[in-house]
């Protein structure tokens, strides 16, 4: 109860602040088809990437249209980390796992002659920054484990109240990317269910979700850790253990979209070839269908990286796009905004290591 | 698209057989709060039950309520097998998996030697009933390994429309418990989003959750067989492998609840043991919650079992229920009506083996 008491002030500063850009509306209170005009897109230039998107909407929620596609049906699915939100120079998950282990590192003396933690406590996060998804959900699985769901829950919503990212000097929950969160307001005004498909501990990602993007946790599908349910002295618990379940990545996305949505998605936008199959899954269903990238080609307003990134690599994916039909969106010539307008209220204490090289 | 075809028109004609009683809608299109009462639930008897329930309905979503719960958070869990249709003498999915072994058995003449195919082969079906959910997926697993998820559904759907319970002599997919049927319409009017949670194939109850219960899709949480991603001259293709990957029963219900949900639910239903954690994890939350059983108790109309039976087994449950708070719901106090009165044109030929004992 107090964490959801805690949910809605945070829900209704943040109304408060971002009065001037999309406000994140909850998911399934869209309005009626036809409502909802390409207007919404304000942060997207007049290009080819936002004609496609307007078009196909148009396409598929156009009664008249034989290539109309009902309501029940219409699910899109994004990938989070460099779709949705920065990963550069590491994914804020990792940032988030690393501070944890700095504080815990005093109850776990082991962990100066173990790697990757003797790495990271003598401050050298070169190679864990490119460990991906893989390395930060086994070191969230080892610092975290023994804290239940809602002890983790509520050190996830303390942190993101208090860190920043260090460049853009803003907390991270102001990050989302503006075209993108336009999008989904777009696509929910039109009928769509929106999902989020992340390689990040599904616990994390939820906490954050429904203040950045209006997403509610039964529509966030990500990475999880083994739990132990747990009954004592009348007490229950789920606990978190030190081993990662499941990664949901590559082949796993389209797998687990199966599993929780069981249905094929209509749209899906991802950013890195980790992404790849969900568009393929995506794009292999009967009808129309709309698979995009987000490329990072904007090394002044956030990052340019592709091919031979460390993280978030996407190499296959650029020479496949062609002749697969998906949509490449161009950050720096598709978005003449990236993230919404700063409000100097909204900055907290930088608390993100800064050597990542 | 076919199967979209195919269960709209299943849907319409549904709706048509249906007008008499309570119709199956879409989750999601609720009304406003208000607006449903507790005439709804016309099935149920004037007793503690329904009272009860209406109650706890009326405590939470009542705006100037200490107790009310917003409308996001406000979840119903149900389980599946003897809550919403009944699960004797053998589970339906159990009656689906034989009927395929059958149809496959020329192929795997090793069955011949190898339990439980040789009892079942020789139609000696008591072990294999009192395998419960482990059982029937197993067998499931084994006998549908290498089909596509589409193939499997388009099987289960075509099965569904061709099969009936010996019994009752209609089809499955009319033999859900109208006062059941009757709770989750009210819940749904009241803003409340309602999930099944079974231990059954998730792909299985799925084919028949949305015509049978208006259940769509993503709200279906089940066991799960393992799949293979492949991508074979262009076609993707999600394949059922032989081998079970998750089995939603005991302990796993409420973690696969917070894995897929990832919120603890307000009210939940089951009927056996199996049921317990589910009912202990909503019961341990903050505020009120109502949890509940279904309690078999009319031989005449359904069926009557608890702590002794092979399947459904209800012991420690009724024992503990008092001291839990849990509500008891009597079949045959309780319910006016068990099934919805039947329709002659529904009823489709007998396909169950008859010989369980």
């Amino acid at each position: 109860m107090i964490r959801s008491l805690h949910r809605y002030c945070i829900a209704f500063t943040v109304v408060l602040l971002s009065a001037c850009s999309v406000t994140p509306r909850q998911d399934g209170g869209e309005s009626q088809a036809g409502a909802a005009t390409a207007a919404t897109l304000a942060s997207w230039n007049d290009t080819r990437a936002k004609r496609s998107i307007v078009d196909f909407v148009t396409l598929v929620t156009t009664p008249e249209s034989k290539d109309f596609i009902p309501r029940a049906d219409r699910i899109a699915v994004f990938d989070n980390d460099g779709t949705l939100w920065p990963e550069q120079p590491a994914s804020v998950q990792l940032v988030f796992a690393l501070q944890r282990v700095k504080t815990v590192a005093g109850r776990h003396p082991e962990w100066k002659r173990q790697e990757p933690f003797r790495s990271i406590l003598k401050g050298n996060l070169r190679n864990v920054a490119a460990s991906g998804d893989a390395g930060s959900m086994r070191l969230l699985a080892t610092a975290h484990a023994g804290m239940t769901s809602e002890q983790f829950a509520a050190l996830v919503h303390e942190w993101f109240d208090s860190s920043s990212d260090p460049r853009f000097n803003r907390p991270y929950a102001d990050l989302a990317y503006q075209p993108m969160l336009e999008l989904l307001a777009y696509l929910r005004a039109n009928g769509f269910k929106t999902y989020l498909v992340t390689g990040g501990d599904v616990e994390f990602v939820r906490e954050v979700a429904q203040r950045m993007y209006g997403i509610p946790p039964e529509q966030v599908i990500g990475s999880t850790v083994k739990y132990r349910y747990s009954q004592t002295n009348g007490a229950i618990s789920l606990t978190r253990l030190a081993q990662v379940d499941t990664l949901v990545d590559g082949a796993a996305k389209p797998l687990a979209i199966d599993r929780v949505i069981g249905r094929r998605p209509v749209i899906a936008f991802g950013n890195a070839d980790g992404d790849a199959p969900m568009l393929e899954w995506t794009s292999a269903g009967d009808g129309p269908r709309l698979a995009a990238l987000v490329h990072h080609t904007d090394a002044e307003r956030e990052y340019q990286y592709d091919r031979t990134s460390k993280s978030g690599k996407l190499d296959k994916g650029l020479d496949e796009a062609g002749a697969k039909g998906w949509l490449v969106v161009d950050m720096k010539d598709d978005w003449n905004t990236v993230f919404k307008p700063a409000s100097a209220t909204t900055s907290a204490a930088a608390s993100a290591p800064a050597h990542w090289a």
